[in-house]
């Protein structure tokens, strides 16, 4: 029997999956998952994620470095954002993270439970992929989405996957055809098929659209964020 | 500024909607507001909508015909089951119907408080979109899913509406880009492009092809069911 993959298009509807047997996969393509899977690209040690700011900074006194966003901007005296290009940085090296975010670090705290929690993003597509495929587990993709609705970046980034695994997982419900099915529509031109997405409308805003073009880049990365111990480390190859 | 329109994807999400100043399209394609639509093509007076069984039975007292499933059945004791074809029955002319369903009814519920509460499905499509270019409201489309979860029909059948009110709306969020990109994927061919939904292979396990195919017809009755004083009746054209 093949294994079953699916998709939880919003952290809203996490009661509706059992995770216990699960490989689930976080994802916030803009720009919670991208950043992570690129400190680690950029040696970090590790990273612990919070739903409320509080608790993420009181971390800065166990050395941590504070990171995230709230309301696609920077945290008002935390040393990190939520731009890719802030995490590239060398001197991060070995470095503890503490990080939150509106929407990515709820994702990861509803996953909890899971067999195992894996960070997606495109700029780690394949390795998790392969990850994917070495591991015996069913597996669920959960999209950060935004305050509880469903994103177009997310589900596209679930349906990528969806198409990778093709073959070797059935769907184990609709939401996963639906995914896939939009990955398919947008593969050939990322950028044009998510230019309505009212995210990225949102960050062009704010001016960030040379992060948006980075975050869409698939496969930059060789690297698999997982979630050991209450904190992200990374699986090396 | 052009009226906005969205699409809740699952009763689950509806608190991240507010409803107050919208007309609500609910949506439950297999197969609930596709057999309202036909009863209502067949002139009945009105129904009333229950999520549990004992209310709806109770209205047996009062003259009401029964009528629903559960899990795809229809339920033992009751009048009418979850075919449109038991709807076009010149018999039930004039009738009242007690009505509950798995997951349509459960919608119809999480609807109310809305400015205007109207039935859609494929049957009865051009005249929900004639109805809403009429009206002066925001337009939310609610998905009755499958317990909680996403289907691929009732999301397709939102993208239709989406994609026929193009260019005097524009999208209050992501869901109903979604919707739409489906819409405009599936319309070609939309039973071939069903044929994978979960709850078509649940029905079909049920032997009930020629419903499925009925309730993907487009333009079939040119009738507007709409929720008044708690109960739906019937605007004329």
């Amino acid at each position: 029997m093949k294994r079953t993959i699916d998709v939880c298009l919003s952290p809203d509807l996490m009661h509706l999956y059992p995770v216990k047997d699960q490989s689930v996969v976080v994802v916030d393509i803009l720009r919670a998952t991208s950043c992570m899977t690129t400190a680690f690209a950029h040696d970090i040690d590790s990273i612990r994620t919070f739903a409320q700011l509080p608790e993420c900074l009181a971390l800065k006194e166990d050395g941590y470095l504070t990171a995230g966003e709230r309301d696609g901007k920077r945290v008002d005296g935390f040393d990190l954002g939520n731009s890719p290009f802030e995490y590239m940085n060398p001197g991060l090296k070995g470095k503890k993270i503490a990080f939150t975010t509106t929407n990515g670090t709820q994702a990861i705290a509803k996953a909890s439970g899971a067999r195992d929690i894996i960070i997606g993003s495109f700029l780690n597509l394949s390795a998790v992929v392969r990850y994917l495929q070495a591991t015996p587990n069913d597996v669920l993709i959960v999209c950060s989405g935004w305050k509880g609705k469903v994103n177009l970046e997310d589900t596209v980034f679930a349906g990528a996957l969806v198409e990778k695994l093709n073959g070797e997982f059935e769907h184990a419900c609709d939401a996963s055809i639906i995914a896939q099915r939009l990955y398919q529509q947008a593969q050939s031109d990322l950028k044009a098929f998510l230019k309505d997405s009212s995210h990225i409308k949102r960050l062009h805003r704010l001016n960030i659209r040379k992060d948006i073009e980075f975050c869409l880049t698939e496969d930059q990365y060789d690297v698999v964020p997982v979630i050991r111990d209450n904190q992200i480390t990374v699986v090396k190859p």
